[in-house]
């Protein structure tokens, strides 16, 4: 094998497939990012079971007689890639155990290569009845949204997010862990049959960050017994689902409340991180908001000291003293871009929602009991 | 007490006395910061015993009655106004253990606070006899050498940098480690007596990192028996000196060379790093230099591949092939700043010499011993 590339188009190409990648692994494969040159295409292939990553890069193919795949190390891959300059890359690769990697101005590497026979590729699904959505759109929402879901337990269902059509030309994406729920709600330009498929809330976050920001780019979603897999650009992911029946989110959802504020979303937003300077990392205090009219005073009472600041805002319904997680209404926040949000309670022991007018976004949080005098 | 400051003039106090403030110590006066009134200014005080630092601040004093000197957590103290936006902060103490921090917008904390009674205040030096200084030239000057000490082994004399005159009006900075030397000469604007102390490595990076960039700004320093004296803008630094006769760096260097090249550091630099990319971290593999008429191949055998490189040179005298700790070449030439250096060679066990034609930075590396075929 010989291949040209240019060094941007390569780094870029690297950095996709290596999100698929799973830096130390008993597994060597999944340490690994293959170049495939079988198709007559550079390919750059990564896998590590969760999610497979196949990433076409232009440049041109020298030689691809002998050997037309080889495996590389990504890491090291990558970091030789980023160390040189942006020129025309070589990478060569006869017989034996290694490749070189060389630029045009003299710079010469040579690195272990494995065989590529024992790689796991990613296995396609089949092209049909794809699922388009804006990539801008899916990335967006996707980070709005994963956030929610619970970090540990593996396989668990609370770690995926939920990928559902919920009504002919709306998808609706849901994470949750036990103590909140986010929902994004994307509409879609056509329209589709009932689905839902539950993907590891990890995976999304990869895909979300190989995801385009323009809002005029299209991404497939093929919906398989055991995977998913997302075509657009160059690039094809294919992710394992998470098995099962998702929560009932709808159920848990009320349009019921007792009192509704509406706040300046940056203002609470960097008052609740404020609240932490007085909390240990070990501590879990929650943060009290004390809702009369026309005010919010939020407070906090840690093992370092109390804080103490109040908000405007404007209220309908009755006064309230409810407390939080803080970390739980400062995620959500950073996952809102309007500037006002609205705030929805019923009770100090109902959860509380967050959510727009159109209902474009659902944040569910549960409080914490707090000791009322 | 109770004074009023801007939080940005607060801030940069904060920071500035932070740097003698030892963050986890069995001694909780080493994690403070004291705010002093006593004087009828607003002094912060830091002070963990290797270096006391004291700045004063813009702001003004309403009450100092009752008690002129509070002592609060440092990393607390700079996050709680880190996290106000740039207004007036008002800091109040009236007794027992608590003091109130806050702004114009209605955000009030309440932190704990200690009596400052037990606090260690630096002592301060006679203010006779300054050595004057550029505070921009003994910034760059540190940052250029002090890399050279050894990082470990407290107390030891390698860790500290010498700071001696070695002609009336030439100021020396040196730091060494057993394995190569760094030597600045700073000319100064008066004569001065020769004078040798040596400071703390770590002591002289945070001095520098307060340091202005202004060249026209001034630091007076005072050399006392067991400690020196900065003085600068509204900040005074005392330092602990290691005690005893510094190694005789002068009789270290020579003038002799067998061969002399010159390069371009950037290319140089950016090459040695590139051979880091194939060594592995617990690795200690020397970077090869072949010099021929011309022309550096710079070579690397690592555990995970090989590289070699070659740069264009201008040389005198005899070929040679010399091994070095690839590190110390690249903080080596990290400190320079010229475009082209010159290199000087004696043989391939004697000290590499890069140093400017008027000796304003002298840098010694010794080689690493290479199995010659």
């Amino acid at each position: 094998m010989k291949i040209i590339c240019g060094q941007k188009e390569l780094l870029k190409g690297i950095q996709i497939a290596s999100k698929a990648v799973t830096p130390k692994s008993s597994d060597p494969n999944m340490e690994c990012i293959v170049i495939d040159t079988k198709n007559n295409d550079i390919r750059l292939v990564a896998n590590n079971m969760e999610l497979g990553i196949e990433t076409i890069i232009s440049g041109e193919i020298i030689e691809n007689n002998s050997v037309d795949r080889i495996e590389l190390t990504a890491n090291l891959f990558q970091n030789i890639i980023k160390s040189l300059p942006d020129t025309n890359i070589t990478i060569e690769y006869n017989s034996g155990s290694k490749a070189t990697i060389s630029d045009s101005s003299d710079r010469k590497f040579e690195i272990n290569v494995t065989s590529a026979d024992e790689f796991p590729f990613p296995t396609k699904l089949n092209k049909s009845n794809p699922i388009e959505i804006s990539q801008l759109a899916l990335k967006t929402a996707i980070g709005q949204t994963s956030f929610a879901a619970s970090k540990n337990g593996n396989g668990d269902m609370m770690t995926g997010e939920s990928f559902k059509i919920v009504a002919p030309s709306t998808l609706r994406l849901s994470a949750l862990n036990g103590h909140r729920i986010a929902i994004r709600n994307v509409t879609l330009d056509k329209e589709y049959e009932n689905s839902s498929i539950i993907i590891p809330a990890k995976s999304m976050d990869d895909i979300a960050s190989i995801l385009s920001t323009d809002d005029d780019k299209k991404v497939s979603v093929y919906i398989g017994a055991n995977s998913a897999m997302f075509e657009f650009d160059d690039t094809t992911i294919i992710s394992r689902l998470i098995e099962g029946k998702y929560f009932n989110v709808e159920q848990m959802l009320s349009d019921d409340y007792e009192t509704h504020i509406i706040v300046d979303k940056q203002s609470i937003a960097s008052c609740i991180q404020r609240t932490k300077l007085v909390v240990s990392d070990s501590e879990k205090r929650p943060v009290i908001l004390n809702v009369t009219d026309g005010n919010v005073l939020i407070t906090m009472n840690g093992s370092k000291g109390k804080f103490e600041e109040n908000l405007e805002i404007e209220k309908n319904g009755k006064d309230i003293e409810i407390g939080f997680n803080p970390d739980y209404l400062i995620s959500t926040f950073n996952a809102i871009t309007d500037e006002k949000v609205d705030m929805y309670f019923i009770n100090s022991k109902a959860p509380c929602f967050i959510k727009d007018a159109n209902e474009v976004y659902i944040y569910l949080i549960l409080p914490i009991n707090i000791n009322v005098n």
